[in-house]
């Protein structure tokens, strides 16, 4: 628990900074804001493919925010790291050798989430 | 089937091309290959997940042949009509309206790879 | 007016793709194309000003579809020639040489959409 | 003015860098970095519409250093929060939710930058 | 000789823009293909390092026009098969899967240039 | 010596991250780092032109520490202060403005690299 913190320091900047842009934000933002949260609720593909789209569209396009983000979302769907790994292995092979700094930071920010134990 | 004309068009030129790149290639441009067929088999992840992964890491970096290949193996796969476009979906929002282009040619290609019968 | 050929069949084609991507289209999608339209809608910035905005967003991004369909619509804005010429200076600073291939295809898009006679 | 801390280390570290590039810089180097600057100042476009420009250019291509240098210059232009806002909204539509984080960190620097008393 | 259609079509068609982008170009615009053109000019780097150089930067930002125009450049720098394919193997590594189109397009046009009888 | 403290931490955190996403890595990540790792091997072209290529690759796609790599392995390979303006140069006429950010901090990173004095 308490080696979470990058992933927990994330979570608090992002809400933070959320709160900010839809203080300033016209309806334009705000729409789009809520139409990117609902693209990933489950309809005909579940929770767990969604989110894994959203992460290796993330990776490939090269934003550790966005990975990070749905990386959280991938784990508490209940993603495993063999299915985890092979994603991460198909948006290395889309997106090039550019794509291995982000690689990295996923993989420490994966084993970060996941060396939490479960609470009790 | 007839009617297929696109597609069949993109598979031979693909087929025909790729041979050229094999004539020409060294080791390297030959292993990278192998590697990126493999990437899309079964392993932890199906063969379905994998190729919407394929499909949306492929339309957020824009790449309409990557796109058309990944929709001919989701429609071999057995993907449907709805799932895929919640995938699309998921991919215009990463990707923003400069998709959008590339979304038109993609359902264009779906609904044609699609609209054949079943051979009896 | 017989010289708008590429321009002519840009639009016809674009209009009957956005028809198609309509049939099929989610909640989602839907409402993507429309936050997209109303963000070009004229309010604290001005219609011409947003076109610019559009026009030099897409020739960074390097989407030929995206630059002429903002081209038709600074043309009927009224921006002029040497007001897009600055924004398309200011595209290929920012973006560099590779956005040469697609500032060639917008100068001669530009020319044919100015080439027209006005309407008797 | 306590709080612009952010920007001000920004535009001192960036100073300080152009410096060094300078040091080392060819002739090809010099010249571009004088193209840049020149292709900002009013012509046919005003100062308010080139910075705006940048600005979206920037935040499509996801690069925080140049958007936080094209918000200090929108600022200094006499942009609006409301103009400043549907630029963005623009960016963000374009560029899809691959530029959120980035338009988070806009909206800080922008509220940064504003929060300043005019000095006596 | 006959068969390089495509190469031949490509140099016409580039000089008949870049004449059309000059007609309508500012003093930005025009300075800036000025340094382009510089910019591979043989320095403390000869020519053949630098049309490689801007071949493998065209590849990654998967640019076909300004693939085929450095294949060009390279051949008539003396540039030999094996020494091109090493350079687009490192494009195809940096770059990833998602070049691949942009591969095949390269190697078939590399072959088009190669074929061409030595002029008596 | 002491002053390459940059590099060094560079160097040191690259490694450890290697060695985590290689304690994680399937068969398929693990053979891309072997082809990436062999692609810049000295072959037709010799080590010098493929790192040069390496780092013009990293630099037009914006990875700051892919380029610092470049950086470090160019100076292991001998290149002069002079070649690598030229290649930086390249890539910053390339790439356009959006590359400005990030030339920056190679020029930094290229001058630490160059202060070291020979070890005895």
């Amino acid at each position: 628990m308490a080696n979470k913190k990058h992933t927990d320091h994330f979570r608090r900047e992002r809400q933070a900074l959320n709160d900010l842009v839809m203080k300033h934000a016209n309806t334009g933002i705000k729409r789009f804001f809520n139409l990117d949260t609902q693209a990933y609720e489950p309809g005909a593909l579940d929770k767990r493919t969604k989110e894994l789209l959203g992460l290796v569209a993330s990776l490939v396009l090269r934003c550790d925010d966005c990975v990070l983000y749905h990386l959280i979302q991938c784990k508490d769907a209940g993603i495993g790291t063999e299915e985890l790994t092979e994603a991460l292995n198909i948006g290395l092979i889309v997106g090039g050798s550019i794509v291995i700094p982000h690689l990295r930071r996923a993989v420490k920010a994966w084993e970060e989430l996941s060396s939490t134990p479960p609470t009790p």
